[in-house]
């Protein structure tokens, strides 16, 4: 490593001015109980030293960091990176969330854990002693692991739960996934379709459940049966596949699909090719969650959008301004549109609505 | 905001251990001129209250941050992220970056900076003595921007410029985009193209220039003529589209394009087809840099990979082993491989190679 280059600290400025390093500290976070004639003396040599006071100096007086930390699960962003297959959570999570934080004079950082790991409790430890954010944004599935929201209550970092409804600490944000399953559930019924199939993602997630119930109530409300269209995903490619030549063994096959990731509704506009069947003149698509890929395939894919950058930045918003969030109504509740594209069709019709 | 927590600091320890902030924090950084006594009474303390030592506490003592900060343009890079188009620069960086900075211990910290932001030197200026990191990646077109250049040179930062070959302060590296360009001229003089038009990119990036030097040099060294087969773009779909347009007016027009990014192999490939001709029957097609949108094309696109996560990698430990890298045999080259798929076929053949 490179020597450390000369610049003017904390300290500097402690010598210059005659006075003790906590004494700048508080200066410099504009505590109370500081003598004015000592704010303009710091201030004197602050000036002319051309000290800019730092993260660490702010933070070694235990006040603000301007630090957000953003905790994606390791695993799946790492598989994701690998793939290169266009998924961009992280993209739309750093511009939703980057953008509003420096808005806010706020750094956003983003950080890999691993859920699965039995220490999860003492690698959060580690990141959290030494950035010391204040605030946390958790994503599936880190929203709902207890060893996670239960550490940082006990700590009382303010943090939001993306994707979580369960009463407790941390502020509960959803991007509406139920209600977004019902309209698209409704678009299609709209259209005229009765035998509306459902691939549904890990169960891992709770937003998988959300998305069941959403498609579930709408069919519900229109009178339609649901029993055998329902075909388990894991939100991956080849799950799509399995799930896609499910539904087509049906006696009664349905006339549209929904899936619950993109990588699935890929797999299911590829199974229905190959088997001779026409999307949307024979079957119907729509996909979850309209990453960039649905905008390559032929025809481009109908999707439900998650607003990603959206919640993001409302995500920091609230953390910013509200901290805990307590005397919030919740979840928070960003919702997403359904983007009308060339894979939905009226049932039995002969070209995209 | 809420309400601060109460973690251990740096001060219960000196407090516990009964000696003064600035020995602790220099027992923490293992610094020399502590007596054996002194180190195991602190030590003591720092076990007795579970303190974790953290990046604020380390960077009091004007030791290191541990902190590697990596700047991308802010224009370029939100563009991306507002377009949707599966662009993964972002996603690649953090990859390569964010692993090797945990291998070491590091943490990479990700922020956009407006390069023609005339007070770009105070915008670094306020992001530098926040962070206080111990080394910084560069990427184009930061990389070539003296004031950015000269402002970290001048404070002794250790810096990689990615995408820059120039002499100077800060590690040059490139992704070899001159060789790319050649061996993928190559490729289709070998397939039996003696016209071969090239989309170059946006003349702010020096790499632009470098990739119409390879292909000039492979043409050259097969005496093949490159007078009027150059075609300007700047990377962008539009400029891809009018850039098709101006090398099919030719009156010999090529039977093989290189296009200098992906959207701009995109808006040929679409351009192509609109006028008729196939690919790769008719022309031949390769892309620069094999981001994920050439997967989706029919057919998918032969592409110039550019290996953005091993460069992040090899940058990152690079700054962590070898500080400013003076030693260092200069530019670093990571080469990117070409990857072959349905676009490029024999020059009046009838299939992909």
């Amino acid at each position: 490593m490179a020597r450390r280059r000369q610049a003017v600290t904390i300290k500097h400025v402690a010598a210059d001015a005659g006075v003790s390093l906590q004494t700048v500290s508080r200066v410099i976070n504009n505590e109370p109980n500081v003598r004015p004639s000592m704010k303009e003396r710091v201030q004197a040599s602050i000036d002319k030293l051309g000290y800019v006071p730092s993260i660490a100096a702010q933070r070694m007086s235990g006040s603000r960091s301007y630090l957000i930390l953003a905790i994606n699960d390791r695993e799946r962003t790492i598989a994701d990176w690998k793939s290169r297959q266009g998924t961009d959570w992280v993209d739309q999570m750093l511009f939703g969330g980057m953008l509003k934080c420096a808005e806010y004079g706020y750094r956003m950082i983003f950080e890999l854990v691993d859920t699965h790991n039995d220490h999860v409790e003492r690698e959060l430890g580690a990141t959290l002693a030494a950035l010391q954010p204040d605030g946390v944004i958790l994503t599936p599935p880190h929203s709902e692991n207890p060893l996670i929201t239960g550490f940082l209550s006990k700590r009382k970092i303010p943090f939001a739960r993306i994707g979580s409804i369960t009463p407790g600490a941390g502020i509960a944000m959803t991007m509406d996934d139920e209600g977004s399953a019902r309209r698209a559930t409704d678009h299609l019924i709209a259209l005229g379709h009765q035998r509306i199939g459902f691939i549904s993602g890990s169960e891992e997630y709770d937003l998988s459940t959300w998305r069941i119930d959403g498609w579930r109530e709408a069919m519900a409300a229109a009178g339609l049966q649901t029993g055998d269209l329902l075909a388990r995903g894991d939100f991956g490619y080849e799950s799509g596949i399995a799930a896609t030549h499910a539904l087509l063994a049906l006696k009664d096959r349905p006339t549209a699909i929904i899936a619950s990731s993109d990588q699935m509704a890929l797999a299911a506009l590829d199974t229905l090719t190959k088997r001779g069947l026409n999307v949307p003149q024979d079957v119907s698509l729509i996909s979850f969650d309209n990453t960039p890929v649905v905008r390559f395939t032929e025809p481009q894919l109908t999707a439900v959008d998650q607003p990603i950058a959206a919640t993001f930045s409302k995500a920091v918003e609230l953390l910013i301004t509200m901290g805990d969030g307590a005397n919030l109504p919740q979840p928070v509740v960003t919702e997403g549109g359904l983007v009308l594209r060339g894979s939905t069709a009226s049932c039995g019709g002969n070209g995209p609505d």
